[in-house]
């Protein structure tokens, strides 16, 4: 939309597969002490002592994770390590390294990669990670990003989705749906664009949801600050597909039931006022909108007061029996089974 | 080729993404005692007590790095893991445990992914790794592979590429070419069968060469061996681009010259024949030929008695200083230099 179409272009076939990945990969730095040898070698090196590893990894095709046409490369960069990052996150662990392959078509000059490399490389300052390794390789259409990260955790720190028990309090942080109503705002912003290319967005009142579709940041700040009020979850989760998803897996995984109360998801002023505008639900876009990369877990009832007066975690619900099932309790005090919705993209 | 076109075609959109998660992988078996928890949370959990990590990761993109008009799903699948695999034991290190993410259009039934997944778990039982992880998602066009590969090496066994010194001798396993020709015959087929689809191709007599291409193995074997003959080679990189480009990555980062014997180099009696009918010169095929995932390495001296005997192992060349270069004794006892070619898909 604000593309300026009078870029430098440089084609990738002036520099070939190994040029093309000494090109966008000499300014990554070393940062962390587990990289023994990272990018250069047939494989990376990695060195973690005593602790265990956890990794993840993720899979961004064009058209169907991302549109170019309002994501620009350099966010699409930054947010495709932080959604990876997430996961390690969501394992209590600390994240140290990612691998990044990138496919792509000859539609994109050497330029974008550069921006899109240059995303990578602020979220692995940001999120203090090294990128040890990846593949680069030419696509027959659009852009493909696999991220895989890696993390380490500390001997029995590592919390799985399968620990919940009845009478846990169930936990969110931050606030919920805000990327998706950021993603509607976009997409409105581009039919608009379509009828009229001069017409310029004016994305302003929607700067905190946009921000969040656009740049999500992933809970690092979480996992420490668990650690520092001396709290284990017993199972925990990121928020990727939408909240009722979300508490669907854990509970299915911990064989257990749950409330999760309507009137204690958080939602930022800017959401309601967005589903106003749009018309919808905020209930609805918080338990299916997804994307958000907060953190859901549960917690041991004992552990209520070291969280209660922390300003990003809320308490949303309450961990039941099996047979109790799994409901949206809501604010007319009515129970509502929770289904999963999450990503439909086969549907497509 | 032969494919049945009356197999049973089961939509994607009728299992939803976790539903075929679920169902691609629920027979996967953990075999590693380092594999603490495989798939089902957001991230894998790994230890590897004292070890070192290895990781390395490869994107394959349909139409670039393989053609379904001859390459069947679940030789896909195998290779998909073989390929990664190769790099992990480049850095001697035994492989452990892989990410698969699969990108996948709707043209695609469950029963294609079904045979590819077939092929991911037989080259997981035949190399002994774990799949703990990856992700499953949409396409827009064709499939999509990435798979991360992790593997553990004991303190101070890893090799590098940059460890070869001036006297060394170089030595690869097997024989080379072979997957290059097998991918000769296999497009000229192609050609054939275009013309005439009812054209049975006689693959027979080039059963070695189309077996190199279409189902490759990495030489986990070597790395046992050379661990069983008591040789840490000085450098190592396994032969995916073919050996010019391999022998290049070594010099340079190793800062050292070559010379590579053409009379030395290993080729199978059927690339010999295949060449001739091709009328193609069989070291130009060695030389940039690729995938033929052998290993190349280099080892002091002292350590020659210990390999001469070995009938996998082929001394083709001699490590010089930095100034004398990296040539090609032809022969005719003449010198050339060696030239990188490697992959060139931004050519396409």
């Amino acid at each position: 939309m604000i593309e300026d179409k009078n870029k430098q272009r440089t084609q990738l076939s002036d520099l070939g597969e190994f040029g093309l990945i000494d090109h966008l990969t000499k300014n990554f730095e070393i940062k962390q002490s587990s990289t023994v040898k990272g990018i250069g070698d047939d494989a990376a090196v990695l060195d973690f002592k005593k602790n265990k590893i956890v990794v993840t990894t993720d899979l961004l095709v064009e058209g169907v994770h991302f549109d170019l046409s309002y994501m620009p490369l350099k966010h699409l960069g930054y947010k495709a390590v932080v959604v990876n990052l997430s996961d390690v996150y969501a394992m209590n662990a600390n994240a140290t390294q990612i691998t990044v392959s990138i496919g792509v078509s000859n539609r994109f000059p050497l330029e974008a990669l550069e921006d899109l490399y240059a995303g990578i490389m602020t979220a692995s300052k940001v999120y203090n990670i090294d990128v040890v390794g990846g593949d680069t390789t030419s696509s027959n259409t659009g852009l493909l990003i696999s991220v895989t990260a890696i993390g380490e955790v500390e001997e029995d720190n590592e919390v799985y989705r399968n620990g919940a028990k009845p009478n846990d309090l169930l936990v969110v942080t931050g606030d919920l749906g805000g990327a998706y109503l950021g993603l509607q705002v976009l997409e409105r912003e581009k039919e608009v664009y379509k009828v009229n290319p001069n017409n310029q967005p004016d994305l302003e009142p929607y700067s905190y949801v946009v921000e969040r579709q656009l740049k999500p940041e992933a809970r690092k700040d979480v996992v420490k600050l668990l650690k520092n009020l001396d709290v284990k979850p017993t199972s925990m989760i990121d928020v990727s597909d939408g909240l009722s998803s979300e508490i669907i897996h854990i509970c299915k995984q911990s064989k257990v039931g749950c409330d999760l109360y309507e009137n204690k998801i958080p939602l930022d002023p800017q959401v309601i006022s967005a589903c106003e505008e749009f018309n919808i639900d905020s209930t609805t876009v918080a338990l299916n909108g997804g994307e958000d990369y907060e953190l859901l877990f549960t917690i041991s009832q004992k552990d209520f007061p070291k969280i209660k007066a922390n300003p990003s975690l809320s308490v949303i619900g309450y961990i039941r029996e099996p047979q109790d099932g799994i409901h949206l309790v809501t604010r007319a005090e009515t129970k509502i089974p929770i289904q999963a919705q999450g990503w439909k993209n086969f549907n497509a």
